[in-house]
């Protein structure tokens, strides 16, 4: 699959500016990554999927991103509800206790994605970010089912996915945050928010929920199992898309070469001395990345694998952010044109720091982390 | 006028979200500053102006920036030209064998400004940027004057200045470049390619000239005198937009500062640490400005002035980039969507250090110079 | 006295590797500095002085500590207790309620300065540091004086001074804290406990107290002053000695072009670009300790001015650790042989930062301010 | 080994303060060294040797910096011999062309060191640094061996190795550059001119030479190849000692965490944002010196294994000094006491960046290479 992303990405790229300039929503890039059979990419092989792990995803998703890191950040939501769902195994749903209806469910959720069903993410609030803790949305119980009402932020590719993963609240226990998969068909309403600096093509829209979904829409058939979630898995929290940011550095750092090169201008040495620091830096910060997706394989929830993934999302979004601005200095004033890669690059880079776990709660985790304390509960703020 | 330009700001300020959107000019706010009396700044009191210094003239340029970067940007290069035309004292005019029509048509050229006429730049060229030597933009000498044709790029308020400084290199002579006020009504066209990242609103298009001006428009009343110019008065090219650039810096700071407060962010010490120093890393850009701007005043042309100048053209534009990406990391992901101030201002500021001279060459430039070679030629690159 | 100083300062800089490497104290320079007068600086005329402000006090240290930090980082304190005695006047004195008595002894402790006495500060306590609140140092009233006993740390020209000032907390009333004069022959005993990093020759050692004073001795002549003298010129506390990491700042550049010149590598472009970048940084940072001490002397107390003094402080040690650093990779391994200048000035700057009040401590009082909080009260950490 | 090596460090940690006050060399480190068979790490087994490739080596080597940077710097120059001369296999022997004898001589050398014999490098000059083209030291031949006379600096260990590889020019033809391995005894002068900035205790003096050795002394057998020896292995040169930086590096932050928590410091978010930060990036530098490592075992002289060893000694200079400089302000004050481990580590890590190739030049070199020149050739300096 890694071999096939990156045979997407130019296309992809040919694509970025238009989508970009828009801000519409990378449809082809899509039907492209259904129709490559990317969907079932973390969808075990006996469910039809391709079976691959967290590494083998931060490398696709590096890939993707080099082409257009708006689809890869898209892209990311359903591999975290994939992944998350393809991480409940039977050892773990029984020790969770979750009942057998759950498992077929799950089964049932991955074999769809396998067969092409894409999924999207509702869990930011206006407010509350996402932060669990401080969710609104609300669900209550009703005939065969759940009525779930309330509004979602940030939904990325918000009318255009068939489910949603939503966190809501339970009206008749308000500690008890539960999931939700919601299918498109249900009654959503999109309000065209998105409207941003960079990753403009994410489509990122408010979602407005008032859905009556059946019991099988409750993830694990467990309520209040939101933060258990994220306690197992906090890389699809923190650093899933670490991998975009390092992939859209890496093409500021090829579209400054290119640039360099066309405009002859790589006989200056303070271009040669940005882009010999750029390279360094993004090589390191990839291999950050992929050392904290090896490490989710093998040792999930360790407290080393936990550091690690904390490390990754501080480094990818601080280094994409420097590179991309280093990068753009040294392709000068020309490529700073609407359409230039470069121009887009630096504004998608920009994001990596302020998509949570921002890079100072990141750098705050890792130095109460390092100093014996209790990052997840002694930290400048609650992380969920 | 610097009083009057602080209070101009906030409209201009909240002109600016618009014009940067639309990429439209800022009619209104040159309006404001045509009827606010600003187009004479730089004209001595005698020929109807308020006869500002470059001292005054630079903080009228940063409470402008304040509003809104673009439109301080455009007044720039009117403030340029009049600033230029008023250094041509009657003595240097002697100094430099003008003949006698030079002096009276500099009179005309400033008492016009003085009465709202609104002058704009179209020096650079493409492959050429502002390099005078590399200009091929021709003159030759016709009945009653001179034929201008070529064709001029970053040339801010372009289609809407009444005329136009321009730099063109004589077919006789190719040796001699020689400078012109074009009247906008001579025939120029304007071709809509600017639609960049930053200084959206500054209508920096390309402009096409096959035009033919009487022999007053040749400024001097001689021909090339366009490197004297450059050599004589190196502020106007090198760091006059400085001032600019801290503006759109401390619009930053205040922007975050006006969006934490408003969500009640200020009890997170990483982002009280990044106020803290952003505002003192503006500060010291500012007075740095200043400081140059104070010594072209008083010993213009003077190597201690001119070491200044190019200091406050460096720290300008690292300054502002640095500062507006931190402050933006400060406020959060919600200060991206477009239309947000920080929004608006992460990327006007990208430009400062991009602008020729670019930060990479005013830092050789301060190398050789603090070396003891000549920055104007040993440096990376020719300047002009 | 400034062009004294640059007189002074080569002789300096010719024995700063010698105090340097034997952690000497630099008696020579403080020989020089008394038989020019220097002692007198900050004293009125009227009291035989040169009766300088802080604007001509922040020169003057700038200037010594280009000749070397350490000399006038000791010089300092000198400079804050006749400068601070100095800012006591008649007006002030009688809105403080200030007994006759206490006059006629500033008098004489100045004219004593103004005649070449020389006096150190012996403020900070291990586990306290330099603030008044966490003083342990003890006084009581005895007959005709006060008997002060305890340990003071980091007391610059402990063993050379002729007194000292020493804050006490009164063991009657001990939520009053006093300043006291202590004469060197009191009987203070000197621990050699200063063997630091950088800034080696300023004899910071450890002062030993069990001494009995005359009543004269209490500065000011009230008890309970200690914490008004720092709110009253928080300059002294906060960013007096800014100007000597400016000027250490300075003299690394200088020897990076002196070294780089006689090597030969003026050609090498990564070079030039880090001599133009710290010539440019060390220049802001002069001229924003420059216009914190001029607003000191206009406008003493002032909200804006007390801004300016805590950006002084944060932007001379960040630029002196960072100028330095970037110095001695431009002039590579050969300037850290020891004995080199830069390989001094490497570690006299990093001492900038780490002063009270650290950066971090900078940035965050900055920060509080500027989001319109009582950066004295709101802050990371109580600063007195 | 690499268990061992984590056994010996907090012995070396616990006399590193006084060989680095002294300035004098781990005398007692290189016994445990010897005693736990170090010497023979590089050393094929069947030579007796613990067979190590390099990425075994860069794990040792960042160990053993972890407990003494300098120990580790010396220790890194008989691992490149040992690892050089076990590179050359019989294969690439063949391929060279190298007579048997060299075969002979390489495996007694390796022998020997397998037995407690220890080299060291005496490469660089005076004015010519470790560029083989400028080198000055003679050889010639004499009647069963060579006479080499000349002087080299910086050689590490210098008077307590058992032999030193010597690199010299040929009197008969200049173009050709040789390698020697000299035993101690053959009369070599150590001049004690080592006393630097940081890394102090590697006694690199400089040494003289007016030696005749036999035949089987000249490397490989052949004159002319240490310009191959280079080319060959170029992490010897450029990299080899990365690893000792990152290890600097993370004693740096170990050092901070252990100050913080016993100062009680862990509660102010700046010191934990600096730990978090700096946590991070000595982590990623670490992997990139581990990705280089092991890319030079599986392909050594590959272009992208010599892009990675190049990209290692960039990230590990610069990222060695970045983080002892902030772990330095985060400590505060008190840690700038000689014999704190901050201070020295401050001064040690501040050499890795300055080492050669440094930083400038690795970005230099990254940099020409990303835009498709030849590194060796195009760069900013001949390297060799």
């Amino acid at each position: 699959m890694i071999e096939e992303a990156r045979r997407l990405a130019p296309r992809f790229a040919a694509r970025a500016a238009t989508t970009d300039r828009d801000g519409s929503f990378p449809v082809d890039d899509f039907a492209d990554l259904r129709d490559a059979g990317f969907f079932g990419l973390m969808v075990p092989a006996r469910l039809g999927g391709a079976g691959a792990g967290f590494a083998e995803y931060a490398e696709v998703a590096y890939e993707l991103a080099r082409g257009n890191g708006a689809t890869a950040l898209v892209f990311n939501m359903h591999a975290s509800v994939t992944g998350a769902l393809s991480g409940v195994t039977d050892e773990l749903a029984d020790a969770l206790g979750l009942p057998g209806e759950a498992l077929a469910a799950r089964d049932d959720h991955l074999k769809a994605a396998a067969s092409g069903r894409w999924y999207a993410v509702a869990m930011s609030e206006r407010g509350a970010g996402s932060r669990l803790s401080m969710l609104t949305t609300k669900y209550e119980t009703v005939d065969g089912g759940y009525r779930i009402t309330g509004s979602k932020t940030f939904c990325s590719g918000a009318g255009h996915a068939d489910a949603y993963l939503v966190a809501a609240r339970s009206v008749a226990d308000p500690t008890q945050v539960s999931q939700f998969l919601v299918p498109a068909e249900a009654g959503l309403r999109v309000e065209q928010t998105w409207d941003a600096l960079g990753m403009r093509a994410t489509g990122s829209h408010d979602l407005h929920l008032d859905v009556t979904v059946p019991a099988a829409a409750l993830l694990g058939g467990l309520e209040g199992l939101a933060l258990v979630a994220v306690q197992l898995a906090p890389q699809w929290m923190v650093a899933s898309y670490a991998a975009v940011y390092v992939g859209v550095a890496r093409a500021a750092v090829d579209a400054a070469i290119e640039h360099v090169k066309q405009r002859g201008l790589g006989h200056l040495p303070a271009i040669r001395g940005r882009i010999g620091r750029a390279d360094a830096a993004v090589a390191a910060a990839h291999l950050t990345v992929r050392e904290a997706a090896r490490r989710v394989d093998e040792a999930p929830g360790d407290p080393e694998t936990n550091r690690w993934v904390w490390r990754a999302k501080l480094l990818a979004g601080t280094t994409a952010a420097e590179v991309a601005a280093s990068m753009l200095e040294a392709a000068g004033t020309s490529a700073m044109r609407r359409g230039h890669p470069l121009e887009r690059l630096y504004r998608d880079a920009r994001a990596g720091s302020l998509q949570p776990a921002t890079s100072d709660v990141c750098a705050d985790w890792l130095g109460v982390d390092a100093l014996g304390g209790d990052p997840d509960s002694d930290g400048v703020a609650p992380r969920w």
